[in-house]
């Protein structure tokens, strides 16, 4: 980021200091020197933590009072509480503050900004950031974890492009690649790599664990298992409200992936030996193409 | 195992000297001082490197040859292939030799060692070691890939019991534990935590790398997807002889797994929150006590 720039935010406000919000602050700080980050989380014991560790300058104890000032603002709260966030944010906003999100879902996010939002709308700049979050909390909190990462901002027809340049160097300045695309096309393409295999994986484990025998089954579970339901341990808040903020999607996805169930079932029940045999191979050389192309 | 034992084997048969029968000679020959392990691989290349890395004493090119003088058999074969290779070593076998298996399903193994072997089917204990093969062939050999892994037996009635313990003291002196169930509760507990997850994960790349626009989904799938896929990578061919072979329970459990995700579906519905909270916490407690108890 060119600190000569008048891009270069002097106030950044973050609305949830956990791993992302954490993450995004410490990068922030990293490439620009005189950045002042305010804070703000609903956990005050996080908050504490993430003054107490420097991951922000300071910290506000509401919504209103951290955006106050503010040149750029983070949102980086569970997709489930804009609703009730936004609403706070909203009176106390700069009249020239960039706003931007790092929900996993894009719709209805973008639905409760511009529902609560009014003129600085035109400043909100919807994104996602597509990094790993095994753990969460502002202890997981790490300067390059958005290094290399990809991150999807999604503006839509009222979005301004200055607000749109100034989180794309932001995000630039944490070492990751911007791309743009639709709302629409974002939320199909992570219900479908992201939030299914979740869904999927949980689902597994719940069938196993609702069984009067489950232990006999966990006792010999191995290394497959392992990689497949490793996701089913992801936060069950996190994953309830990105369900249903894209539940239209993951709907549709539910019932296509259900056919191919059905097609494997059909298979098995006619023995049919070179079916199977084709689609596994189908399904292993993706696998291994995708593998070698990242 | 004891060496001044009877029990010990002087001479072991090799037939599929893959990941599993090569890493079963290393560690019988690491464990036992004068034994002699002859392989058979219908695989000629991977067979004279079995011989040239020194994971067998001498190679036989038909599967009768192999046998031929054995104290111990050891298939580890396809388990699509029983029906092929048991007519052929039937004959040649000694009157004494103790015969084992490594398949991942029982059911079918044991239908034709039941059928082609006659009397000596008294003498086959059918087993199944529970360790990772995220590669195959020799190359992909180790002395310790069974060391403190499970191996399970599925003795039946005609068992007689002191194949059963010579059996069983293999795999100990290769440093696993072993395990007797019946080949039903084998079958349907493989099928459960080993199976099911490899065709849902197929089921997962399949469905995506048959769109029009797989690699935009491909593009942007990342560690979740990674690990949720790992076992889509595994072998084709393995995979199709072990879902045909435990087909009868591989449907009743993706009838099952299905009722798992309508459930999941009438909850995105009814935009239900309480419960798929409750749904995935039941799941991620699960995943996590797993982990905690292995």
């Amino acid at each position: 980021m060119d600190k000569q720039s008048a891009l270069q935010p002097e106030r950044i406000a973050i609305i949830g200091v956990g791993l992302i919000g954490g993450s995004f602050s410490l990068a922030m700080k990293a490439a620009l020197e005189k950045v002042h980050v305010v804070g703000y989380d609903r956990d005050e014991i996080n908050l504490a933590a993430a003054r107490h560790m420097g991951v922000v300058d300071s910290v506000a104890h509401d919504p209103g009072s951290a955006v106050k000032d503010a040149d750029v603002v983070m949102l980086a709260i569970p997709v489930g509480q804009y609703d009730d966030v936004l609403p706070l944010v909203a009176p106390a906003l700069p009249s020239t503050a960039v706003l931007t999100d790092a929900g996993s879902t894009k719709s209805s996010v973008v639905e409760n900004a511009r529902k609560h939002l009014g003129k600085a709308f035109e400043r909100y700049v919807p994104g996602h950031p597509i990094a790993g979050a095994e753990h969460s909390g502002v202890r997981a909190a790490r300067v390059d974890l958005f290094k290399e990462k990809d991150v999807i901002l999604t503006p839509v027809a009222e979005t301004h492009a200055l607000p749109c340049d100034i989180v794309r160097k932001c995000w630039e300045a944490c070492g990751a690649r911007v791309d743009e695309m639709s709302i629409e096309q974002h939320d199909a393409i992570f219900g479908v790599v992201s939030h299914l295999p979740h869904l999927l994986s949980y689902a597994l484990v719940h069938d196993i664990a609702t069984r009067a025998d489950a232990n006999v089954f966990f006792r010999f579970a191995a290394s497959g298992f392992r990689d497949f339901t490793r996701i089913a341990a992801s936060n069950p808040e996190m994953w309830t409200d990105i369900s249903v903020a894209n539940r239209e999607f993951l709907l549709l996805e539910l019932e296509r992936y259900q056919k191919q169930l059905k097609l494997l079932s059909l298979f098995l029940q006619e023995e049919n030996t070179e079916a199977l045999l084709a689609y596994f191979k189908l399904a292993r050389d993706a696998r291994r193409a995708w593998m070698e192309s990242n």
